[in-house]
């Protein structure tokens, strides 16, 4: 056995001593890492590609789906120069804030909580979780996540891991690129989409220690929302939600991590996003 | 000892003897884990805070230095709803792709390379490594790296690592508020500030096959450049630039890891990007 192989070997047999040996201690996950999880995948790894990537971005173009209101606007590219006439190619845009897939920062909803370029990048680089929702908001456009749905995810994957991200997959992301879809409005413009309940919410962020929330949808409140009291409970806690999130069903129910990326902008509420989810490769 | 404890020693000196085992091979580095090297860190690690990180993006505001030109704007911020009034506190806001802390893709000046979303995920997560050239720059503003200044960088910090991102600290980050004195333009109009050469830029595509470079100035190419030649180079190569890095005198030669990301704009040919980096923890 050459010898680097031989040490991955020995690491391996080392670390499942460690997984077997540190059950998790108080009903939240322990967050060691283990030889077959993502938290034990090196910067290194992540460099080799050794390791799977999911983009769980959306390109960013005129046809994305955006909140309905005169105020809000689709997104707008504009030519500054090509490389036939100038050289060089260059465009500029525009965009509100909480367009595309995107970061809402707690200040959206709550006061004295930190804007967009406040958020620790400690708090950008978390494990992820993905509840699926899909088949029930198929059956109600108006379904909400409930504390039975999260202690039924608890009973069949585990603990969810102490301040990851949690996500839903309501399914909605297939019609992104039908906006009219994707935003579902009745005769009286009211939209209808899943979102979590309140008590969910809260669940999370009081019993799970949660880092923040998602969805693929355009708001972690259910689309008849009048009052977004899950946006109030979230940002409230100094906790950010993330929406409109691509390419969740490349994703499992646990064992993967997110790197997010907000852009930075000075006192900004929220703001477009890069996020990226990492998995082991497979075997 | 502990048990969790014990292992971690096993692991380090264990990983101790891969490093020592295995020089670099072919006059490039050697991109295995090593115990006290930022390649090593987990995600576990990551998320846990346990090792430093930089964001190395400048905040956008009204005030951030933009390139000159009728074309070209300072960054609009527009309120759309807030807290007093509407419950919820929301803006929009407008900018070139090439400004502030931001990527220039491949297509930026070459016919049928990548556009920003078109770049791998893979990419955009490599080890860096920053150049320091703020003595050279504060004696010319025009100066330009030369194949001599990389060169004798490996000679006092070993290789330039394979598929790394290359990055120069010329000093001008301290005049990132002062968009006159970043600019630097003379009478005519022309622009004073330091950049990589055309050779330099070479050899670090042909010799150490670089994942992209980066700067804290406005430009890659030196300020007075009018033929944009390293910008041709480094993306006729396929290869992305990153212009108006913020932060450099917080890192090191090497041994810290770049997380890149950038707005995923449909056919953008770059945009503002969140540019964080991760080094070991100090013992």
């Amino acid at each position: 056995m050459p010898l680097a192989k031989c040490l991955l070997h020995s690491w391996a047999t080392l670390s499942m001593v460690v997984t077997l040996a540190m059950p998790p201690a108080d009903g939240v996950a322990q967050e060691l890492p283990s030889p077959d999880g993502v938290l034990g995948i090196t910067l290194g790894q992540l460099a080799a590609g050794d390791c799977q990537m999911v983009d769980l971005t959306h390109a960013l173009n005129d046809k994305s789906p955006f909140w309905p209101g005169e105020d809000y606007q689709p997104f707008q590219l504009r030519t500054i120069a090509t490389l036939e006439k100038n050289g060089v190619s260059s465009k500029a845009f525009a965009m509100p804030e909480h367009f595309g897939t995107h970061l809402d920062a707690p200040c959206h909803f709550e006061q004295g909580q930190p804007t967009v370029d406040e958020i620790a990048a400690t708090d950008l680089f978390a494990p992820g979780i993905v509840i699926d929702i899909s088949m029930q908001s198929e059956m109600d456009a108006d379904y909400r996540l409930s504390v039975a749905d999260l202690t039924a995810w608890e009973q069949a994957h585990g603990p969810i891991p102490r301040r990851s991200i949690v996500i839903l997959n309501t399914g909605w992301g297939r019609h992104w690129t039908n906006s009219v879809r994707y935003r579902n409005q009745d005769a009286l413009g009211k939209m209808h989409f899943p979102g979590f309940s309140a008590e969910a919410a809260r669940w999370l962020v009081k019993e799970r220690s949660i880092r923040g929330v998602g969805i693929d949808t355009l708001s972690i409140d259910y689309g008849p929302s009048q009052d977004f009291i899950v946006h109030h409970i979230i940002n409230g806690a100094g906790r950010y939600g993330l929406e409109n999130i691509a390419n969740l069903d490349k994703l499992p129910a646990r064992n993967f991590f997110l790197l997010l990326a907000p852009i930075k902008i000075s006192g900004g509420t929220g703001g477009p996003t890069r996020l990226f989810a990492v998995q082991p490769k497979n075997k």
